[in-house]
């Protein structure tokens, strides 16, 4: 018995963040940092919930929460349901249009930097800048896979006129990392998949 | 006025392509050409119907279409909504699994060479193979932005365990690709935008 290919999938942030959000809103944090404290706030409770270790979130120019995403490969059986794959595309529906580019100047602020998917869906997102925690190597370090990712992206984003800035609350971002993997969380990746 | 953000984003099919398939089931192609054919077809008939020029399928070990995407980044808002990413969530919440691998060995079809974003999620798809139509130069010689793969991409997903087979009814699909451009719809990428 074939089952007719799906017609709908859902990319849901999970109820306890829809609570979460509904009882905080509007959520307004006026620099990269403040913006960076949040977005490790949610990845810290996403891995308590069962999800993955990773948030992002995408700002407008006046610090206001336009979309928000977290990792939820694993519960909702769901292989791209990464962070900033979810951000991006909330923020493209929030916003009414494919082209963020056009509505103003928006930010992407990832509890980790971005695997290699996710680094690609950068340019396409219409983001103006790009905000990181941790580094790829604070993934690799506990065993996430973060793919192929070409060695120059820090250059061609700047080329496509998208800043990139680390290391913003690194140590507190690889600790979300650390954490996760120490509970006996499943570490799940291409390779060993 | 700040909207609370999107709890739900939704990556469905459209319309006429939901029938197609309720008048179809169970869809069955046992060679990739018959799966290439089908998938261009699919690429073709939903630029026709506003959506861009891109299609892409999972297909099981007994020739089986798992799970079919198409690309509605314009018609939905939606930056990450290409075909490739369509399918493999699909493909997951089809297969109840995260991890397809774990499911049997599954090929991604698709009607052009995945762009740097599509190419970083197919070793997090699980398939075992992929098989593409169009190149990457048929996609940028219409105005078509790939975005920033690395070189070594074939190398990479050989390292990882998928075997990659190319130009399968390419120029049947690079016309695809033309025929969109020269009809003076959209052509929409990250650099421009």
């Amino acid at each position: 018995m074939i089952p007719t290919p799906p017609s709908h999938v859902a990319l849901d942030l999970p109820p306890w963040l829809v609570e979460n959000l509904e009882r905080r809103s509007p959520v307004v944090h006026n620099d990269n940092e403040q913006q960076m404290a949040f977005v490790l706030e949610i990845a810290a409770e996403n891995s308590r919930q069962g999800g993955g270790p990773f948030a992002a979130a995408v700002y407008g120019s006046g610090g206001e929460l336009v979309s928000l995403g977290v990792n939820r490969v694993v519960p909702d059986s769901t292989p791209i349901a990464h962070a900033e794959i979810m951000a991006i595309a909330a923020a493209g529906q929030a916003l009414g249009t494919w082209d963020v580019r056009s509505r103003g100047e928006f930010t992407l602020v990832s509890s980790t930097e971005p695997c290699a998917m996710c680094m690609g869906a950068v340019p396409w997102a219409g983001v103006r800048s790009l905000v990181i925690g941790a580094r790829d190597e604070d993934a690799r370090a506990v065993g996430f896979d973060e793919g192929n990712k070409p060695a120059d992206w820090r250059e061609h984003l700047a080329a496509v006129g998208i800043t990139v800035t680390r290391d913003l609350l690194r140590d507190e971002a690889a600790k979300i990392l650390l954490d996760y993997a120490s509970s006996g969380a499943p570490i799940y990746n291409g390779s060993t998949a």
